[in-house]
């Protein structure tokens, strides 16, 4: 096994040579989320995925993290083309911004994907231009040649692609699972996987995240009959909360209402959006009648209606954190009312999701989570699914991709025990280069890859300094103090002028702090400085240790200094 | 069932009437920790445990939050004695602030319990009074009349307690498994909760943690072949992060260790200090020359040592995420090292324990915790062993305890399902007055019951109004701006003086404030505005406009106007 941590190289790669394929992620390795893959063959280049990440405690107050397109900038116009392997924020949530620096870029997909696509397009007022694809089907882009296979997730229409060049076939997974009974019926094409292993994959890039779960995925059509226990035996209503692009899952809900008699009204603009979509393009099968919108619903009788609602996270302005505080506009919560959250709990909304559930049974209501009943089933392969694909592969590289790094570690645990020769197993991360030459897969370098941050309206203006000042800020507040000092003498023409905030609910805290600026302001005065800075880096210094000594606590401190 | 959510009281009780028990809890119901529930009898009263609450997102900078103890603090010499159900963090943790209150109130509890004890206490420089007692003990402080129960818990030595007074017969199990195969021997006293029982238990207040969950805890000693299974294979250093008071799973690192000829080293101060204790009360048994301090064991051959560290939360400052981070002053993390986190994953510590995890493997490591093999079994009964404990005590009143809504409702649940009738569950929550009378236990109102914060040397002045502060920014900085006027005037006599902390990365990025708030202030000038306040707030209000509509952000705007 090839391990970056002991080569860790950070030196830039030389130019890519002859013949060879070079693959660099610009996201999506060491980290779950903004899934991002380049690949690069005879001057031009292909990227795979492009996607967010949703940020946790270490950037507070970011709404997405980008992947790092700088790798790109200089060759925008040698991209062939860009292919989304399904509709996920974590695979195609980026799109916009790359499009924003190349407009054209021809977007490839399965049907389902670019609808998603291109709703999320219409919010950022692009107009991309986009190749549909169908699995089975083989498209070239430029010295890319693509085969598409069809692969089962937690989301329609997902698809794996093959990408053969000079230089060898690389397969990509996409995210993956081989759920053998599938609701729709479209297996992963695991005859197609068989099929190019005959062929000799030279390097297969194989999703990671569910690496260290032994075992396998059980069915999602295995979640029916628990729905339908949960729904059958609630006396009221009944909110099913899960993700707004789980069409399967919402499908089963819909079914195991009609059988009860309930009408479904769908809560959440991505849910409401969504479902229109599956529902337009056959994947969603709605029988006549069977929805109803909010304020319908509000009228009929409480055991004939089910919510299916956005929120399963925890998110806290969503339709189900607002009913669990009490706050939604129509939904109030009554003792007996049931709510399912047939969601995954994504590590670290914990808190947030449980809260959520605090506040629904706190209000009377009952909660089944995937904690409680099987309720929620995961979108990706397990271990022993894992080892039938690299059996079916039997891939000369692998490349363990999408997950953190104790899932690419067991991934590649996977990958060996299966005969692959652990040298042959590269495990890269973000911004690692890794080239294919000869038909062997090495890591020849390094280039930067970043967290873009967005915030607000705006891409990559808050950074690290920022993002450190937030938490120390978050951690400890500020203590402000301003002064304003006669320009030539640095004497002191007022009072200081001392607020905190953030810091303490006692008025009085700060009191101590007027008299020992004051005192300080008269040091520099006599010692002549005049310099604002200086005196400020002066008042700095003796209020933070006042503060570390009084209170043992690290608030910012923020002098200014006017010169009048 | 009845329902404190449906009822709401927000009413002070009335006087307890003549021969009646009330219980309320100052913390632990509602949440996990800061235990701490109040007896009164007779004019006087008891209480039963005084612990931390350790703090989550919502509450940033905080290091600990303790009971309310405003409801007390009139009665102070009312308080007969505070029993201690066991040593853990969240139920002795505060005692030190209950006895900076009073010095002089006695400690009652087991010997390990109060060993604990006395260490924190003498970190606070309290020399408490002190008094032990045993299982099976009967001891009676004012009209309560106490009696002691071993019960198995993951800290030796832990005790449920009765309490009977005129009013009736009550039994708190503390926090409480039912371990059949318990390390040391020491089973919960079954037989005892079922002579209660017999005798008529009229209010059992019952440890609600795991009702959710089905079926029964794990026997602690089948950890053991998992850990000999996992060390016996290991070729390099091994490192066992665990709990510091989890005496019984030290001792089974320490057997294996031994079995694989390993020394042992403890890492960590508080590892070092309760295992010591532990050592001293012969709780622990260490075998001869088994030890060894830190230096030796840098000196000793990688494969015969083997390091009891803390940690195994992810704190960032602990020995373990030092040596995931490649920060640790002696141990640095090799290709080949073992690494076993025996321990729980407490919600809300998800990111953190498995960054701690990534940082490991990408050095190499080999991490094995209880999401990939048994390492770790819970302290708290499941839903199968509280199911014992309803059936052998049969009470008359139940009152869950020891959980969040979700957790109480479980076991509510549970005790209506071994026959409680349900108008006898009572569901409080912290604050909420439960008095028991004539045999039956009703709500009767409620006590105030805030969250008290310890930041830093101070205890209460962080309060909401901080908080709210630190999260807003903590999420978006703050924009500064200064102006020194004209008293008579308003004229504005410097140009204003604009910074940023936690805004942006970008220098130019609040280039437009100062023309933006010169204008305003030639605006509030030209309107005879002389207010410093008022034109504070103008100042705000156009420059919060401002990067709404610029940056759709929402900074702290921190306007000071000095008058000259």
């Amino acid at each position: 096994m090839i391990d970056i941590a002991a080569v860790l190289p950070t030196n830039k790669p030389g130019p890519l040579p002859d013949g060879g394929l070079r693959v660099v992620a610009l996201g999506g390795i060491g980290e779950v989320g903004r899934n991002m893959t380049v690949f690069e063959h005879a001057g031009r280049m292909l990227v795979v995925d492009c996607g967010v990440l949703f940020p946790e405690d270490d950037a507070p107050g970011v709404d997405l993290i980008l992947p790092d397109f700088r790798a790109l900038e200089s060759r925008l116009d040698d991209i062939d083309a860009l292919v989304l392997t399904h509709g996920h924020e974590d695979h195609i949530g980026a799109v916009p911004f790359l499009l924003r620096l190349r407009p054209d870029l021809p977007v490839v997909g399965s049907r389902f994907t670019l609808a998603l696509l291109a709703a999320k397009c219409k919010e950022h007022r692009q107009n991309p231009v986009l190749i549909e694809v169908v699995e089975g089907e083989h498209r070239s882009f430029g010295p890319f040649e693509l085969q598409f296979l069809a692969v089962n997730h937690s989301i329609p229409d997902a698809l794996a692609v093959a990408i053969r060049t000079e230089a060898g076939l690389v397969l990509h997974t996409g995210d993956i699972k081989l759920d053998q009974l599938p609701l729709d019926g479209r297996l992963t094409d695991l005859a197609g996987f068989h099929r190019l292993g005959d062929e000799g994959v030279d390097l297969f890039l194989v999703d990671s995240t569910n690496a260290e779960v032994p075992g396998f995925v059980t069915p999602e059509r295995q979640i029916g009959p628990v729905l339908d226990g949960v729904i059958g035996k609630a006396k009221q209503r009944v909110i099913v909360a899960c993700f707004a692009s789980h069409v399967h899952r919402v499908q089963q809900v819909l079914d195991v209402a009609a059988t009860h008699g309930r009408r479904v009204t769908f809560v959440g603009r991505s849910m409401v959006r969504n479902m229109g979509i599956a529902a337009d393009l056959g994947l969603l099968t709605v029988p006549e009648g069977l929805l109803a919108d909010l304020d319908e619903a509000m009228q009929l009788p409480e055991d004939q209606v089910v919510f299916v609602s956005t929120g399963s996270q925890g998110e806290p302005l969503s339709a189900l954190s607002r009913m669990a505080r009490g706050e939604h506009r129509q939904i109030s919560i009554r003792a007996g009312d049931m709510v399912v959250l047939a969601s995954s709990l994504i590590p670290g909304n914990e808190t947030a999701v449980f809260g959520v559930v605090n506040g629904l049974v706190r209000l009377g209501a009952q909660v089944v989570h995937q904690g409680t009943a099987k309720v929620h089933v995961s979108g990706h392969a397990s271990a022993g699914e894992l080892l039938y694909l690299y059996n079916a592969v039997r891939p000369s590289n692998v490349m363990p991709v999408h997950g953190e790094w104790r899932h690419l570690r067991a991934n590649a645990e996977l990958a060996t025990l299966t005969g692959v020769p652990p040298e042959r197993v590269v495990i890269a991360e973000d911004g690692v280069v890794v080239d294919l030459i000869d038909g062997a897969a090495s890591i020849v370098g390094r280039v930067e890859v970043g967290h873009v941050y967005v915030d607000g309206l705006s891409v990559g203006d808050v950074g690290e300094s920022t993002l450190s000042d937030r938490l120390v800020l978050g951690e400890g507040g500020f203590i402000a103090i301003v002064v304003a000092v006669e320009s030539a003498t640095g004497r002191a023409v007022t009072p200081p002028t001392v607020s905190g905030r953030g810091f303490s609910d006692d008025p009085k805290a700060l009191d101590q702090v007027v008299p020992l600026v004051e005192m300080e302001l008269a040091r520099t005065e006599a010692e002549n400085i005049t310099d604002p800075h200086r005196i400020a880096q002066s008042v700095r210094r003796v209020v933070g240790r006042w503060v570390a000594e009084t209170y043992r606590r690290r608030p910012m401190i923020v002098p200014t200094v006017i010169p009048v």
